[in-house]
């Protein structure tokens, strides 16, 4: 008879199926479940099934919320006049700890990636549309990732608003802050020579 | 008002606890559970309370087990004669994983760390000794780790054990296989002198 723990074969199957957490990883989290009190257990298990039934998207601006509508689009002090597109419900949370934005988000959850057969159809781009109809928007920073698909993603929705008459902005490229010039690779820093500004 | 989802931010901060995973990671991991199906999040649910529920310690050797005597321990085949000795329930894992031992285990739950107020009271060496109080147990294999620690149980134990008779070794030292001579550090090349097999 095999030395196989049938319910901790199965918490540890269920660890490693999570992101970046491989076999070794997976073990030795599903062990030190077992050396917690059971109530530590069961309060992570509440917490799992709790966060997964509660949060939804926003029917604004599709970020996470456990609300109909999310905390930042129904804040009347926030401009809506400005929206912020991002690609993935992180992203919301990353501008938010920097607490140096002051309007509203939009969540495309994805970008356009024809390798993956991600088309403009399968994001969220009809829901920005909606809201842009009511006219009081007078801004769209695009904050997709500086990547191929990134790219693609903001000039296509560009393309789209632009003729709106609505401003589309992009984030700024240049070298990160604490960062070092010897590591920067050349498009990078032919970026930061190209957008410099007068100090 | 701030962006702050509480059933989220909980299970955030479930994963943090976690031994080895940051904020990052925790966000992460929460994150992939809110992209699953909801069956997915309460079969996780399920398997954390499970198995923190049913398993607890082997009353024979102290391994984990869902059983009242675990597989090995019950398992007629095995030989008795020999108990290999280790810390942790992990270690019992890693070795039925090279399916090379035949005999049964003893778990200490931890080894003696003075500077951690770990004394030989708060380990299960009574288990061990009502078990080879028997008769039965022909040679204890130490197998704990190869540090301070680890080789004071091994010697604190042998010093008990040996004067009833039984044979007590101790794992051997040498280089790892697959190792490379130059990354050897010098008390394990000693060691692998020490104890060179004739081929």
């Amino acid at each position: 008879m095999a030395y196989n723990i049938v319910p901790l074969t199965e918490l540890i199957s269920q660890f490693e199926r999570l992101p970046g957490i491989g076999k070794k990883t997976a073990q030795r989290l599903a062990l030190s479940i077992l050396e917690q009190p059971p109530e530590r257990a069961e309060k992570f298990a509440e917490a799992l099934v709790n966060a997964r039934k509660k949060i939804h998207f926003c029917k604004c601006c599709q970020a996470l919320t456990d609300l109909e509508i999310c905390p930042i689009c129904s804040d009347e002090t926030r401009d809506r006049g400005v929206i912020c597109v991002v690609a993935e419900p992180k992203d919301v949370m990353a501008f938010e700890r920097t607490r140096e934005f002051g309007g509203t988000y939009h969540v495309l959850h994805g970008v356009i990636s024809p390798l993956d057969g991600v088309g403009p159809d399968r994001l969220r781009i009809k829901e920005l549309m909606t809201r842009l109809a009511s006219g009081e928007v007078k801004e769209i920073i695009m904050a997709t990732n500086p990547t191929v698909e990134g790219e693609a993603t903001a000039s296509y929705l560009s393309r789209l608003i632009k003729p709106m008459g609505i401003k589309v902005t992009r984030l700024a490229y240049g070298i990160p802050v604490g960062g070092d010039l010897e590591y920067a690779d050349e498009f990078t820093l032919a970026r930061a020579l190209e957008g410099r500004n007068e100090i």
